[in-house]
């Protein structure tokens, strides 16, 4: 099979790897972001982000040659940004004729008016009415650092999508012995979760940076008992999120909730950011140190506080959800840290008003 | 308020703070195995294993002194190791008068020919009957490391209990600025998730092993992909058990479920013995790598398969849980770590018989 991955960065160039030991023939397209990249692997193999040797079986293309690389493509993948969807989606609409199956590894939240909308469901609504009755974009979730993928080791997510046997085509496309796809339905759990986890991931590494501002070092003896009940008021507030958005619980505690969110704290960008808050830094001075990396938590706490603005998430807003509230309020309007416990788990503040 | 605790190890020590804190006055009774316990704490304050000077309100008595020292107690609690339930059940007995709040750290749960039984209605039992219509023990359970709580780290913990009014009471009784309660009437999922978090935590650690036995060093790229898989395998499993025993899927996914698994697999015991058995060594060979330190995860796993047998889990016996069924065969059994992950998730094996 010819499989055509749109977008040669990280997690797009680590897809390619079970793809290709798969046995399909891997085009690799890059954005116009993605040059060099492309560059160096026609060159010699290496894909400088991911520092190591490619399967000589993908196939490289540069972004103007996406129509040539996609001749006689049995299959798409995005692997692109989630600020690059609207770009990919334009420039893949022509290619796509129908039943052919899409997957994508973008992760992120749409706000269209008064709802929140899915990454799979934003590409499918840009592409050509005659193909849409049988395309069903299906987005891929779960615990998957790239760096690792891209190496083999063995790693499960889930495939969420519409239908059923668009689904079962993808994962018969792309499992292998070290990549598990775990397909579903559920593309709000899934997508939801997806989005969210890197603020709660955000907002359980507030504790790091708390056990050092306070004169710890990291040890035995740290400040893991906040940050695992942090943890579980983010699978709590994750739940209530995604059921009232038409999801399920069960994702929530599977591999696009609990796993993605234990692999995101496990270090990272976002880790580092939340710990930079915890010390006390403010919100700029924090931003500033993280060398303009890109925070997707910045991204999905500025999306569902507008959600919240246009009544997306109920009437209550985010007064329900007391810890992406206070998230909110340190990382976008610079709060200190002072993360709600008394407020865990649908308890209402005792009078002592306790915080950490 | 006098509150007596029985045990006076790390977590029975701990608890110790708070409720000094709280303003109690709190009578700290060691076992017969912490006699050189009770006299440091006698002698200087100092309490050795947990390395620091206990709040100076606190007054320690060994043993033989229980009696004396229940004197005019509102409430008990128990901190002893779950070997140690019998004996001390049999030692407070006489001294529980109606009414009286009693409340326990410790996790277990106790196989009573084909059901498996929680430590609360383990202790229930062992009391006399004119008391037995007033008196509920609860379990505190949930991610606590001791060191922690006695530095007076934010901590959240549920308290699981068959009666409302005898859990207020001991909510009012222990919360404090530091110290979050939540009550729960779901023992049964509580005391589950709290007794197999310790195996669990074991599988998750698996996969630090099989990282350093394929040459990987600690880093970024490690196996992250397969430990956060394993731990949402981890929740699903457990969700699947607490079902089945009549306890509620909410418990798994809060504080008791994944905050608890989470803080254990932090570090402690539990993961180094499952990272030894990743790295390949044999069980008797990693076991005695441990230099002789208690594992709840031999414990918890031996009287699941007990259970499995006596028929407690079901027609299928722990066939629905290729995790736990693997753990057993390597930890009870000395088979070769290959984690289950076709099957994970409720799946049937692929004719790839994948594994990791």
């Amino acid at each position: 099979m010819v499989i055509v991955i749109v977008g040669a960065g990280m997690m797009g160039s680590a897809l390619a790897v079970p793809l290709a030991d798969r046995g399909h023939e891997v085009r690799l397209v890059g954005t116009h972001l993605d040059e060099a990249i492309i560059v160096q692997v026609r060159k010699d193999g290496v894909h400088p982000k991911l520092a190591l040797s490619m399967p000589t079986s993908i196939r490289a293309f540069p972004n103007d040659e996406l129509e040539r690389a996609a001749e006689g493509a049995d299959a798409i993948a995005l692997g692109v940004s989630s600020a690059g969807i609207p770009w990919a989606t334009e420039r893949i609409a022509p290619l796509v004729r129908p039943g052919l199956p899409i997957f994508m590894i973008t992760k992120g939240l749409w706000l269209d008016g008064e709802t929140l909308r899915t990454l799979p469901d934003a590409v499918r609504a840009g592409l050509p009415h005659e193909v849409r009755a049988s395309v069903f974009p299906a987005a891929i979730a779960g615990p998957c650092i790239a760096g690792e993928l891209a190496r083999r080791v063995p790693t499960c997510v889930v495939v969420a999508g519409r239908d059923r046997e668009s689904l079962d085509r993808i994962v018969e496309l792309a499992r292998g012995p070290y990549y598990h796809l775990f397909p579903t339905l559920d593309v709000v759990g899934a997508e939801v979760c997806a989005a969210l986890k890197n603020a709660y991931a955000m907002g359980i590494a507030f504790a790091l940076g708390l056990h050092e501002q306070r004169g710890g070092s990291p040890g035995s003896v740290a400040m893991h008992n906040l940050e695992s009940a942090t943890m579980a008021q983010s699978v709590f507030e994750m739940e209530a999120i995604v059921r009232h958005l038409g999801g399920e619980a069960a994702t929530v505690r599977g591999l696009a909730g609990v796993g993605d969110l234990d692999v995101t704290t496990n270090g990272g960008r976002t880790g580092r950011f939340g710990r930079l808050l915890g010390l006390g830094l403010g919100r700029d001075e924090a931003i500033a140190k993280m060398d303009g990396a890109t925070l997707e938590c910045l991204e999905i706490l500025t999306t569902m506080r507008q959600a919240a603005a246009a009544g997306a998430l109920g009437p209550e807003g985010l007064a329900p959800y007391p810890l992406l509230s206070h998230m909110v309020d340190v990382a976008l309007d610079g709060a200190p840290v002072a993360l709600p416990l008394a407020r865990y788990f649908g308890q209402s503040v005792s009078e002592e008003g306790a915080s950490a």
